[in-house]
């Protein structure tokens, strides 16, 4: 691992010193488990007691906070993003040596730059092409003419499949597939009841720069036009996106959201985990969708929305929603008592 | 790629002609996309005004449509069917060369048929059987005698576990699992608290003709019996399908669905994005279950289903959710007013 | 398949034998399907109709089962483990030859038992290790510095991601991924409305012993200290289980649940199949929580947890649903009224 002072990192993060600037740090860790040769963080001041029992050699704490730690400190207005940037120069992952591993498969028409790295067993179709410092890991396999930009992660075994372009510094985690087939059939009566006719998915998937795709998530290609995500795009673990929808720059989705086809999200939007969208909708910009939650219709202004029903014991719950199936005939009950005071009210007035 | 004139799609797809046949398509588009020597598609009327704005060569209509339209078009009583076809006569996906790929790793008694296209790193185990004109994607895993029926097509790396078949004409997409062992445990009590025995998983999965399984989806092998997916039935991505499932044949599930174990799908269903459908379950034909839904009952009636909370501003919903934990006791308040009102309405009236 | 007779399953077993112990099975089946030379089981005496017309070769029984039946049966306090034990000795699924797959890529100082058996396409990273009799199926990736237990199995295309530790008889389904990144980002404000910033991830994920992960599963790796699956615990198909969870020993969790960043979840829980569990919560032991339930809160007693919207015809969904989002004031009105009853029961008295 790198080791760098603190000195140094200042340097590249900028801030205020206060303290030492000449301690050694060769990683980070959290304010619990750090040691003397880690650097570590906090945010506010909230975890101001954690701080000082922290072993840490040395602390990226908010130019905002004034209290004395005994740590030597980097003082930065965004304590989390410093943290993030020193991390990145303090800890290298195991990557590829350079070149192409033997057992690759590339097609002769296939353009690999040769600062890309390619691993076992990867493949790589006809008329593909691999930009600079790419690193293409174990199993990896890249379809005809697909592009995948420069200084881009794939992890092992990541589809993208032919015509499918990535953009720049995309990071692809293990097993996810970009270009799969969109699910869109076709209704075919016949004398036997019918059946589904497969529409063949000729768009492609589009992937801007800095995007991020989760382990076993699926991008489907667009039926007709293309699949767009946007630059900056985050997306986590087992993430259904379909055919057709455009997300905006920016926008994040936690892990297990699903979003149907023709579907548009507009930027920095924050879809959390196990969301799923209805399709043909129109999401605008900064929308805030919560854990759970079921959007069927469109939302044009930014906000938090939600649709989940609150947790319960099993047993209140059963005697709780008994009554939602019949919640409109509660209403009309409720509607018809205060017709029947209105009347007692007026006769009583009378 | 493929090019035809529209009289020779007419051959193949019937219908009316409308102007002049000898146009030469050579791909398929959307309205607004299309241009000159591309084919593109109306379902209704509804789509008139861009219809009459598209540069496509050529429409394919419905043959109920009257209005005139600038292009040559062809009537037919199913667009989207006939756009469907003609969408796969003229694009051709990126296939495999005849063969077998000098890297994949095939046991000496399985059957692979002649004409059948056999991707790099594949692994095809003992006694396995591939049928002719499939095609097996780079990195696709075959498990120890199972069967692939005549023209599949397997994307990558996708799992076939030992001893499933899959019919003919099957479409594998990338990362899908067929034969999975199904979660099938049992409680052990021991002098620790007890621990969980896995039970083997005996059964098989058997796939239909026609089946398409979407990429990333799972479906379990069954504990003693099969797993049966009948045919025409078509799966989305990220789907799970759980040990012991029969779905009938022809029924849809969108994305993201999940089948507990040893439940029974009708034919002509169609389980939309994100349903639920819990275990040992009935669930008869023509039955459509809403987006995110959870099925947690039989249901013997075709027609629609569902069980969601609907989107509210996050606000709105703090203020109403608090009530659902409350809504027997509720229920009872109003239930004591009636009481009370007639009680008033009887003094009333004495 | 191995044959054993009766007498030979009680002697690793245990139980009382009823009837004649000489007969001998070679394989275990469903009380509908099994045949003459086919071990099967029942529960309990709810079955007993199925168990008599049954052509099983021999049952195991509860040893609480009064009743007489034609087979040789072999009572047992808990039949389900027996059975479960019993398939185990009468199946052997497909595995592997010894050594190691001419093709499979294996780091010059990687540590693999000589009893390991690796399969083809498999590729293991610098330093890691493979301990004794563990298997790895077709493709599988093992990251650098990674350690894998003895008696493992993975199926095809399970990726371990670098540094990640497996215990001992981890049974690990095709696809599954262990050590993906967690989802960390940081917001960096910028001139153009700023951007996420990728906080690298450097915990690991530590799985205990005797646990079984689902097909296309996905474990993320610790942000900064380690995500931690206990002994014992079992996870079906399409699991997220984000950075820094602990799950407690012997807890299971079925299908498409999602358990969201820093949340701990306690010993011998059972989460149903998606159920979803937000972030930095505290789950306590034996918690048990519904099929298809958001849980958003802490839950500290042991007991059933439920959040769900029972199934409805859509209509009747429509027709109810509408007041969801008027329950406050629906409430409102209910206690206004109830204001008005007293005020007028009082005038009444009066």
């Amino acid at each position: 691992m790198p080791a760098l002072t603190l000195d140094e990192l200042r340097a590249h993060l900028g801030g205020t010193l206060r303290g030492d600037g000449g301690i050694t740090l060769c990683g980070g860790a959290s304010l619990e488990s750090a040691g003397g040769d880690q650097l570590s963080f906090l945010v506010s001041a909230k975890h101001l007691a954690q701080a000082r029992a922290s072993r840490a050699g040395a602390l990226i704490v908010p130019d905002s906070l004034t209290e004395d730690l005994p740590q030597p400190c980097l003082a930065v207005a965004n304590p989390h993003a410093a943290f993030a940037r020193a991390l990145g120069m303090l800890h290298v992952e195991p990557g590829l040596p350079p070149g192409r591993h033997p057992s690759a498969v590339i097609a002769e028409d296939a353009t690999v730059h040769p600062e890309a790295r390619i691993g076992p067993h990867v493949v790589i179709g006809a008329a593909a092409s691999i930009g600079a410092r790419s690193v293409l890991h174990a199993g990896c396999s890249v379809g005809a003419g697909a592009r995948i930009g420069d200084d881009c992660l794939l992890h092992p075994r990541v589809t993208v499949q032919h015509g499918c372009i990535v953009g720049h510094r995309a990071v692809l985690h293990a097993g996810c597939v970009i270009g799969s087939d969109g699910f869109g059939l076709a209704w075919q009566a016949d004398d036997s009841g019918g059946h589904w006719l497969k529409v063949p998915q000729i768009g492609r998937v589009l992937l801007g720069d800095d995007v991020e795709v989760g382990a076993n998530t699926c991008i489907d290609r667009g039926a007709l036009d293309d699949t767009v995500i946007e630059d900056g795009v985050k997306l986590d673990n087992l993430i259904h996106i379909a055919h057709n929808c455009r997300v905006g720059p920016h926008t994040a989705m936690a892990a297990c959201v699903g979003i149907a086809g023709s579907t548009s999200i507009g930027a920095y939007c924050q879809i959390s985990g196990a969301a799923m969208i209805s399709g043909h909708l129109r999401i605008g910009d900064r929308v805030i969708v919560s854990g759970g939650t079921l959007v069927a219709k469109n939302v044009r202004l930014p906000g938090v929305y939600t649709s989940v029903m609150p947790l319960m014991t099993h047993e209140d719950w059963l005697r709780n929603a008994a009554h939602l199936r019949h919640l409109d005939s509660l209403a009309g009950r409720l509607k018809a008592l205060e017709t029947r005071i209105n009347a007692l009210d007026k006769d009583d007035a009378s």
